[in-house]
């Protein structure tokens, strides 16, 4: 088969790992196709000109839609900032490329919207979010225990995204911190955990949202002495109740003091529950109350369930293949390559980025308000 | 000194409890005041006799005034179902007895401000509320370090008290799941936790909630085929504002499947962060942000302080005196009995068990109407 | 049913927590038999007096022949220090007494003979170590999974006993360092791993060890400039091979810096294996190899076992009676008294307690040759 | 700077390994020096060429000595079978070649001494073992502090190199099980741990050692109904004392029912204690007795260290980098390739692995002895 030739948009953090993971993936997966970075876009011909270098590509633009609209390319993998998303997306759907999308989908639920639309119409375009936090080997295992009924109807659970990375006031403005190009703790952090909870527990129908600013002015990089003000969420705490009826939380900080990169989620359900730490990330801790053997105080417990393992068709697949992000990014960029080449559709596609887009929406809407917010309709 | 004597109300779960704390205190703590129980109340003649028996006490009865009245009682100790409280605990205070009442204080906010005014014109009499949380070594600790000033400003928290206690749905039905008696499982585990954060954190300012009941309908003790509805919470979910300036959450769960006992926080300031849960009761987890040797990856981390030594005038001080609930509750009551002795005010006070209730009726106005409800004034 | 009547010989640390034990049964356990302490023997006839006062008995001696003597006693209860156990208990039973001793029986394997022989012969006395550590709840659960086949042939274990409270050079110089007195890390915390490992995994066929003094002199008490040698292991460490078959280790400290009081095993079986660690004593954790549903990577895992409800004859016995070494204590006078009050064997027994001494003698000859060592026969 | 020259003899588990390692680091780190495989050696032609095509380079051979003798080949790594190579380290440092030597370094303590001799007279030649727990972050921080003085004097430790990865009686016979080709629990995992607590505790003086083999035949692989008789150690058992004056102990198991792949540590000193477990690799335990703010009780415990940044050159240095295996191995041959681009000593070099090799030499002697054995010198 030949190789599937990559454009890549942004080279920033998101875009250095992503090309780490397209040249590891022949590394770790057996039969895996192979995907290759042909060109690379960026801000400017300099840095463009750079990437290209440390990629080992020919071609750099700082002009994307020439990326877009080579013949030799068939994926555009978007790693620009959030709010250059929709018309880099959309504008690779209708050149007919298959697209890769790093979360989160855009800006806008409006905007989210106009992207799943315009996926809905590039029929023959494969199409997938990084939302690589369903690609742990502990999340996929939860995803199976909770298909199969493990745990039965859902009481209600808690999902978090939590570390302390922003709680130093000398750390400089960036675009994340920025309303207008999509900063924010809910839309950075937890658009990862809405997306997982979604994908274990289905549709959200409702939230009721409260976010808060902890440090309300930056500095500029390299002129500390100029402030620009913070107006987006340090932290951002969701109510939830979903289409099936229970209700839930999702949580997501800047500003855990003390915490380093924890995604959490806890699940009670009739017949089981579920318990997952991404600095844990070899285990999942799963309840099953259908075990015999007595109550609380027999034989019933949270089992520690090694996950490791799961990643079967990797390249030694030894229970001392500690996981961890790279591997979950990898994981979830192979399954993308995997149905381009197979011509099936991907998962979590455009539509789910954009149903995530709603959710948030709806959150920041409430927090707005101090109410109640239904997630707006897909169609 | 002479002992106390102690006219205990109730003599269910909690009545054994207080008993067995009474009994045990100078066997664990060196110099505690004694009190001793010297009559009971319950609602049958027939149970308060059998109460006294167990107890060793002479007088039963199953008139609770008769026991107020009594000239030979010093302290009366309200361990009755949630909705005699009130009266009890009033008629207490004005027959010019100390008073140590379990908690909730009552089922209203209405109702706890009376008993508070009630408290504040009985001068000379002592009370306290049972919220023996507070008493763990680990939470005493974590007391000292906020005063001190270890987590500095605070940024935000999360509380919760969960366990798993009503998922069976042939459970019976109880006074624990009935609205007129109190029942709900915000009044119940909820009261402990928002005590708690309010003892550690500050006053309680705003409060927008969800609450959920799971099973809605549940036999009669003794008669499966005889159905009773649940109308109280089975969940609830805090998300709150602090009059110090910032936000948090307090839930709690009676379907927390898979989950013991587990009243938990996390609280995230600038300088420092806190963990405790009571399941791991020895230890209290704390994070110095102001630790020397570097950033993350230097020589900061969470530090796992066991706190069992900090029951430092108890018999045995020994590291190994692993502590639980019951040590809390002993540590409570001496805490009281000590404050009795001495004449000196006690604390968590009535009026801190009616700002609790105050905090749970906004609560419970909030789920109803689905918006941020301001919590009421005490005066 | 009469009280049982107890005289207690010694009232240092371990006095004290047999007294408390002895005093909260009866607010603990439901239908457990009463039996009180009568009479109190020590050094001195002043602190035998104030001894008596503290417990709230009548009589008191400096000379415990005269305790034993007497007719209102059923129970000797040994708390002297392990060189004068084998006198007293040699004593009680001939006179007739039932007798419960605290750990290590004695000084010597010979003298452990001496001791179990005489126990032999007293026939209708009742006997019991004080070997706590079996009667934790996890403890009991561990011996029930054991016996009921679920970890099948047994592979290899291993069992410590770590704290860390000798660390500090200035501690003076107690019996517990003196070997005359039967001083040191192996008799003090070996004897209860090893009796445990026991109890869970059958007799010790032979064992290599070997010790270590890391602070060989210490202050006397009130007197920091006097010093006197330490001769007894701060460290022990035993290779062993069980009678089963199988090998394992054991190891004791009082130098383990950094840990409180860890009593921890591990044992790996053919179809299962258990860990447990005294410091999380409401927790059992058990593999079960036999579990359905696939490999590591399945559904397999150490399961956390709450076993706090294991204790289900006691008042109160809820999730959140959190265990530690005092119940432990309490839970095994309890057996005693029980097995008294109906007049049958108790276990573990004075001949329990003279076999751990064998072992413990073995490991110090093995420690001084440098050899294998068998453990004797207790014929 | 020219590309380094790799040539791999052998292509097992190991050398892909090795190779995944060799392809990754120009992506992780920034600034290494590039190292390519160029030839491969295998044990058959087609197996080589097969190699060859996987890796992706020219030259296959099934005759070692060529690949060694290739002008166009810098280094040689060698992840043959243990008890080939020492041929192939010898003859490489003979033909001026850096060695890159898979552990152990061979299969007695008589070779061992061969080989570093061989170092030794090879001026030029930079060499390294492939121990890679030194290359964690957690273990490299572990190093640092003590190196700093931060544990002190040094009491006792334990380590361990523990999973269960032989408990089937169905798996088949490998030359891990044959005591020819240098099979064995404790050559195999032992290695490990061996050389890690010597690389932060000192040179092994003498040694005390138990072993055990659990299955004694297993069946030929594709060939169940033949079986090979088991020679080699399942389970083995050191007590040590080191050169450092204080005792420790070092297990290996391959039949620890229930544990996945624990490489774990506890290290006892006067002024602080470390804990590892590789199992939860992003974290080292640290308690520090020079902690200000009281004894236990106050404000000291093992603090949870992340030490995920560490790795501070690589790629995206971001803490949600977990850490595991594979990024070990790559860290310690990254080590390896810019000490051989420097031209600088490497380390843990030949001569480590041949005191690793004495000291489970004077085990296994000690093993059959059941008696103390002293580590032989390396001149």
């Amino acid at each position: 088969m030949k190789d599937l030739r990559v454009g890549l948009i942004g080279y920033g953090f998101m875009g250095r790992m992503h090309t780490f993971c397209y040249k590891t993936i022949p590394m770790i997966y057996r039969n895996a196709p192979r995907a290759r970075i042909v060109g690379v876009s960026t801000a400017h011909d300099a840095s463009a000109r750079s990437a290209a270098a440390e990629i080992g590509c020919e071609f750099a633009t700082s002009d994307w839609p020439r990326l877009i609209e080579r013949d030799d390319v068939d994926i555009i993998d978007v790693c620009s900032p959030n709010a250059a998303h929709k018309d880099q997306v959309i504008a690779a759907l209708r050149a007919g490329k298959h697209v890769y999308c790093d979360k989160p989908l855009t800006t806008s639920a409006a905007d989210a919207r106009e992207i799943a639309a315009a996926a809905r119409q590039a029929t023959g375009c494969v199409h997938q979010m990084t939302f690589q936090n369903r690609f742990f080997p502990a999340t996929l295992r939860a995803k199976e225990l909770i298909d199969e009924g493990r745990l039965g109807r859902i009481y209600h659970f808690r999902g978090a995204y939590l570390h302390a990375g922003y709680v130093d006031p000398a750390r400089p403005f960036t675009w994340r911190m920025d309303k207008a190009h999509g900063g924010g703790a809910l839309v950075d952090l937890g658009s990862h955990i809405i997306d997982l909870m979604r994908h274990l527990l289905g549709e959200f129908e409702s939230v009721c949202a409260a976010t808060e600013t902890f440090v309300t002015e930056r500095p500029l990089l390299g002129q500390p002495a100029r402030k620009l003000p913070v107006e987006v969420d340090d932290w951002a705490m969701l109510t939830v109740r979903m289409a099936g009826g229970f209700p839930g939380t999702v949580e997501a900080s800047r500003f855990a003091m003390g915490i380093n990169d924890e995604l959490r989620f806890e699940i009670h359900g009739e017949k089981g529950a579920l318990r997952f730490n991404l600095m844990e990330p070899n285990w999942l801790y799963f309840f099953d109350n259908t075990d015999p053997g007595g109550n609380y105080g027999g034989s019933k417990g949270f089992k520690q369930i090694e996950c490791v393992q799961r990643y079967s068709d990797v390249l030694l697949p030894t229970p001392k293949n500690s996981i961890g992000w790279r591997d979950s990014h990898r994981h979830c960029l192979c399954n993308f390559v995997k149905c381009v080449a197979e011509g099936k559709p991907a998962s979590p596609d455009l539509a789910d980025g954009a149903a995530v887009q709603q959710i948030m929406d709806a959150a920041y809407e409430s927090a707005k308000t101090g109410r109640w917010v239904k997630v707006g309709d897909m169609t």
